[in-house]
């Protein structure tokens, strides 16, 4: 796509410094970006960067713009108007409607015909795909399941029956969505017995969902997934778990059973969440964290250790595994010491 | 399926008080069932939903069953029985013999005629497919690979050459089941040389296996599962690895290589096995804990930190690393202290 | 393949002390070797089986071959040498040409006459298959993709639109090649902006890359996996990652964005890596540790804590929590004895 650079700044909520009438077709690093390009500045660190780039527009704060001879988009946060900008240089391309000739389609499958289910694609009975939507390449859509409109499923996905999944969403290759639950009763003699699980992976609009993430549906309700939320790669949720609108999760994240996780929670990459806790809203859990009790937002929490040299670790862990024998000396320390400092003598 | 209350209370090993032939086709939750279902209270803290919920009958402690006007099924533990009514009224649906006619399978293959093999499914050569099992849409069951009697292979699950699968299993979507070990020896180049991984994967009986769950082939022997395995979604299980009969694993634990895990141990999720351990019969591993060393069961081990505000945490962070001068600085301390009690002065 | 001693003496740089035209099949661990097979000794504590071992001949070191009236190999390291009379005794099976009449490949793409495509896969546009390269059953392998010579595409592994994989390489099962990285700015009611996600990943020669890994590709610029590097599985690699020369990471890593990771690291299992730092060569971390900030190598770092006891855990865990005020109760006891050592009285 091609823009002025005074419709990029419309675009991006920029003000723009120097010709607007100059033509833009893409995006490109600082240190790559051609002519009819655009580049941003993430930090005031580059900003020696930004006088040589070849790019033909820069966007900028209005600091790291000063006394800049350069087209440039002035803006508080380029990080943001950049993504603006690169949405409508390099949008996603057009679905385009049909349906491979080695899909495997039940003739009880609704799809919209603006819609496209790829080459080896599977769709069982029942099952719905919305206006625009599309079916990647080997991907399983099973019995009555639903896939909303615009909504990309990207090749070997699975979706298994009756899971739903809202308008505008991309589940990444891979990604399990409706696996059964972990769910067993334990038996006296250690063997363990399945509880049926009958529910569904409810999915909201605009949800991301990463390669080979896992979602399990629900044992008698269901898991759901709110608007908005974004999960990266290789997460666990597990069934009967809410998440919250607009919730995002780094890679590695783990949530046990029916955890209830409040709207605009950011989970960082590595944290696990215990089962049934509930979790406020714009709770933040730091990387490698494990919040386990329920806790009320908003908040920051972390258990995460950084590493350090592993000698020095060592000693330290040493050190950690008696710490409750520490404090118990260090209290009757405190306590002689009391006693000279009346005046005692044993 | 329909039962009677009659049937259910047997099934359940349950006290039946009320109408035995009531008849029940369905389970649900206690705030959602209606008159052909039952429902069960997980705990005394949903005691007061009880009165008002529309289920045709209730599985309750004898406690909380307590001047209930209901039909009820009393019991010591009312998710067991749940468990039991709901296996007995929401049976799997029975697998349809035949095989899809985009399914590639090797003339070389076996599988028997009760068997199912679903759409785009690829079962190579000297491959078995046993009684009742069934193979889901594009699944791949490698050369030589045998899966057993009534196991379920959900779809895009992969099943490398010569691995071994028994009776009544389940292996959940995108499962991959025999891939190869890490497995190499590092040259003095810093090159890594890799080292044939020629053993296989070979799952006893009744073992589920989650979704994206990895479980590589052995070096030189096996990697074995044995009968009664549960484990969950994105779990990892390395080369030679031993897994006992009935221990479960929830998701996103690892074990390393050659770890020889016991009978009915319960490894939470996220935990972490070392590498050539031995793990007893009966032991637990508490959530996002790290097992570095052999040890014998029963017993319950963690290293878990809970999560906490996280500005407390990081000064707490911070005064660990210095915990071994900690240590040492109390140690001169009660030396002193020792000092001036005994009446010693400088 | 058949070997004499003599040339599998040759090949693994070792000692022959025996009958040099004593001809080698196969390998298998002591236990179970049999005459035509080889077998070694991976420490000095199985010494005492070698003397009743059925193996044809044995590869140990020379302290543990001392008096052994058997067919050796004598090395310094048993374990390398193993891996390479291995690799000669069971390479891999040759590729054998051809496409598979289900496998759909666009008329765009170009596959080396010598290369294997399997059933199912599918191969589209603009996409190059090297020489001697395999794509396994169910592969995707999207359009501008280019897979090297010599390398193997295991089934269901996914490669995303234009991801470069070099020579030699070995891509396992349901790998995910160049899915979309996980970039957002944040919008001020809470949403989330999505950053297109225009880069690839680009790996270089001789890379392995484990079941259900996650390479995610860049968001401007490429996520790089230089030659030799190894990963293990479900590891999460984030957008514009870089991965130095055989650098080697064990299962359930996850490195989060534009993380710099150098040349022959050693990452251990579960470990996470903190986005946007910088990690020298030769750095090893530890398993399930946290790198959280930048580090020069060489170096080896930790942040693991062992499991122990969980009631003795529990408690230091409680002790933990107020170590600050552990410690500053320490500074105030240590003012307190030196005020008394100085013969003050308050």
């Amino acid at each position: 796509m091609v823009y002025t650079l005074s419709e990029l700044a419309r675009l991006a909520g920029a003000k723009l410094r120097g010709r607007g009438d100059r033509e833009i077709e893409g995006v490109a690093p600082l240190a790559r970006a051609g002519a009819r390009e655009i580049a941003y500045c993430a930090s005031s660190r580059y900003r020696s960067q930004l006088p040589d780039s070849g790019a033909g527009a820069l966007i900028v704060t209005a600091e790291d713009g000063e006394g800049l001879d350069r087209d440039l988009l002035i803006c508080t946060d380029p990080r943001v108007a950049f993504a603006r900008v690169a949405a409508a240089l390099c949008p996603e391309p057009p679905v385009v409607a049909g349906r491979h000739e080695t899909a495997v389609i039940d003739e009880g499958a609704q799809i919209d015909a603006s819609a496209y289910v790829g080459a080896h694609a599977v769709v069982e009975a029942g099952a719905q795909i919305g206006r625009g939507a599309s079916i990647g390449a080997g991907a399983f859509v099973g019995a009555g399941a639903r896939i909303g409109a615009h909504t990309r499923i990207e090749p070997r996905v699975v979706v298994m029956h009756d899971c739903i999944i809202g308008e505008h969403c991309v589940i990444s290759p891979g990604a399990v969505i409706g696996g059964e639950g972990f769910g067993y009763v334990r038996e006296a003699d250690g063997r363990w017995l399945k509880v049926p699980q009958l529910g569904r992976v409810v999915i909201g609009d605009y949800v991301d969902v990463g390669a080979n993430t896992a979602i399990d549906r629900g044992a008698l309700g269901d898991t759901t997934i709110a608007n908005g939320v974004k999960l990266d790669n290789l997460i666990q949720i597990a069934h009967n778990v809410k998440v919250g609108e607009n919730t995002a999760m780094a890679g590695c994240v783990g949530v046990a059973g029916s955890a209830v996780i409040g709207s605009r929670c950011l989970i960082a990459g590595g944290a696990g969440i215990m089962g049934h806790i509930t979790v406020g809203d714009d709770v933040e859990v730091t990387a490698m964290s494990f919040l386990k009790g329920s806790v009320e937002g908003p908040g920051r929490f972390s258990s995460s250790l950084p590493a350090t040299n592993a000698d020095v670790w060592a000693k330290n862990v040493g050190r950690f595994r008696h710490i409750d024998e520490l404090a118990r000396r260090l209290r009757r320390a405190e306590r002689a010491i009391k006693q000279l400092l009346s005046g005692g003598k044993p």
